[in-house]
């Protein structure tokens, strides 16, 4: 898109992979409320009491909505920090990129398969199929960090200290979230306490490596 | 992104969180207009009149819809000037204007609340709640502001009266919201009355904000 | 955002403004398709014939999904050519230009009115109340175009024959929707043909008025 | 938008087109997922087994899921590697490029008939409505590449060879995807591989092209 060619040392093509990956991010993440349901009244009879109930037992979607905000959220940050340090897209990268982006639109349908059966006796598998879900967006964003950390696309001006500690960084999550599905036939508050403290962990490395 | 580096004296790297937030605000602005439903007939018979009257009868639709556009609207009209001032992110930014954004996605389900029982006995809840919602927004948008202002954060042409101006307007959004919530207990209507007084309130300092 | 302050003679500020009616609009002309619903077939009885006929029976929906989706499309490649001779922006701009993404944001509800109600005897109220959100729309357009081509934040490039020929043009759109609106009284086909024959007419402006 | 006018030898102005689709197509393709619905287990008992049998049961939707994310994706990044060689725009190209993105944005809805009806005896029909949809938007598609690729508009660094292949390349998708819509006729299975063949297939020609 906005290219300056030939008065940089380096041309930067990324701008448009960059523009679309934001906005998957961005619609991914705001489709989330879609999921949280107007409670019927009907029966319970329309009083404020009433209403303050109903809303105060959907829990387990505000749950899964800040759960599934904050780690998309924090993908996106590192997204950025990461291109950041690309200048050139290739057709894997794309492909990569493309499988990450599956994984991210993918993300409303399990947070609204745990907010809907998180209180019932199925809870177990809803905890299952939202971490699984995670198994999944990690791996993709493994080889996503794999095919843009290669020589060929890597901005000359890329630390290989922040290219090393993002691989280490990453390399963790497809065993930690499936350590959360395992943990789901367990208890499923177990999985969803594992998916809270990741992405905590990682908007900790925040700090760092954006420094870099 | 899109880094012009050393050739300009300061480099303005929030481009990408910038852009990410213009998405989120966009979107969630869009997805207000799903709350409104195509009105059922089938037990009033399908006429003209009958059409035109159950389009009149969701006034409180339209008044969510109107209040919640124009709050976003002006909330991210007043975001972009703060982050014209701004040339730097760090972590702490990007988690302020994350929970930011966790705030506005929210918004269509508060407005679809409010549509729902504003014409109910429920209506006090609904109108807290909505209120409410906006409580926990200003919050956030006050730490944004926080979180943006900082020294090592700002760029070196923003004027110190313009930063002083926008702390001191900001600093009323929280008890002013919690105020509409506390009416609500009183009367849904005032409480409504209030969150309408406050964008038009916040609308009219963009004319002297923005020339700064 | 991407400023290049200082090194162009006149510094254009409208980036965000643009973005975040981009966002809007493409926002808003995506929704359409979530009006368009799964038939059920459980009546009928499902068979290859009868989803066949259950989808051709939908074309109030297409209609208004294709009708929809040009005049939005139309209205914003118009929006870009306005904006491309504007050059800052203030308060009164970013008003107006909110009230048209108001009623941009709108326009999927009156689609699916229309979709719900054409083959139904309240067709003539639907017809009308799709039509008349035209108008609201037409109306702030209007104003949208008198608010950026007001002297101060026009571009020096921009040509006076090009704001003229837009302004003579744009008045025309609320006049022409309100008589759209008042011939869905009579007939709603001849109010939608009406709409129609206007999106082909400001398609056919733009060849001449993009060269401007 | 982002003009540097009279400072490269060549001014692109394409900047907003491409901002706007990349806008749609980011949104087409997240707005997949809401096709996906919770299931419903009241009859079936709620029970783990019983939720993760219904999850798999739902294997037309994410068969259907996938096929149209990769089909858009790979679509996009084409459109993105076309415009990288075009420099201008005009009436003519907004209005292919507007067809194009009126079949995009149409996409969720016959993923959403062909996930509804893959399992029953309507399968035929869905899979031909599915894949007859992209007919549709490969014609299209050749209407955009022929649209940009003329003289005017082309960029004076575009490479006739790369032209000349993607022209040669994109006129076999209307004929293509007709015959996995005849295809339908005999097995809806013949018809969805011939699809997902598709998308590969012009996968695995972003190699060479983007190259060029």
């Amino acid at each position: 898109m906005y290219e300056h060619a030939a008065k940089l040392p380096e041309e930067k093509t990324t701008g448009r992979l960059e523009a679309f990956s934001d906005g998957v991010f961005a619609i991914a993440i705001t489709l989330l409320v879609l999921e949280l349901k107007v409670p019927d009244l009907t029966l319970a009879g329309i009083s404020p009491v009433a209403l303050g109930k109903a809303l105060l037992q959907q829990w387990p979607s505000y749950v899964g909505l800040v759960t599934s905000f904050f780690t998309i959220l924090i993908m996106w940050v590192h997204h950025h920090g990461i291109m950041r340090n690309v200048c050139r897209t290739d057709a894997w990268l794309h492909f990569a990129n493309g499988c990450l982006l599956l994984g991210i639109t993918f993300v409303p349908y399990p947070t609204s398969i745990l907010a809907s059966y998180l209180r019932t006796p199925a809870a177990k598998m809803a905890a299952g199929f939202y971490s699984g879900t995670f198994v999944f967006i990690a791996i993709c964003f493994y080889l996503f960090i794999r095919a843009a950390f290669r020589k060929s696309l890597l901005s000359v001006s890329a630390s290989a200290e922040f290219v090393a500690k993002t691989c280490r960084s990453y390399i963790l999550g497809p065993p930690l979230y499936l350590l959360a599905t395992l943990a789901a036939v367990v208890d499923e508050r177990l999985s969803l306490a594992i998916c809270t403290g990741l992405w905590i962990f990682w908007a900790a490395t925040i700090t760092r490596n954006t420094r870099a």
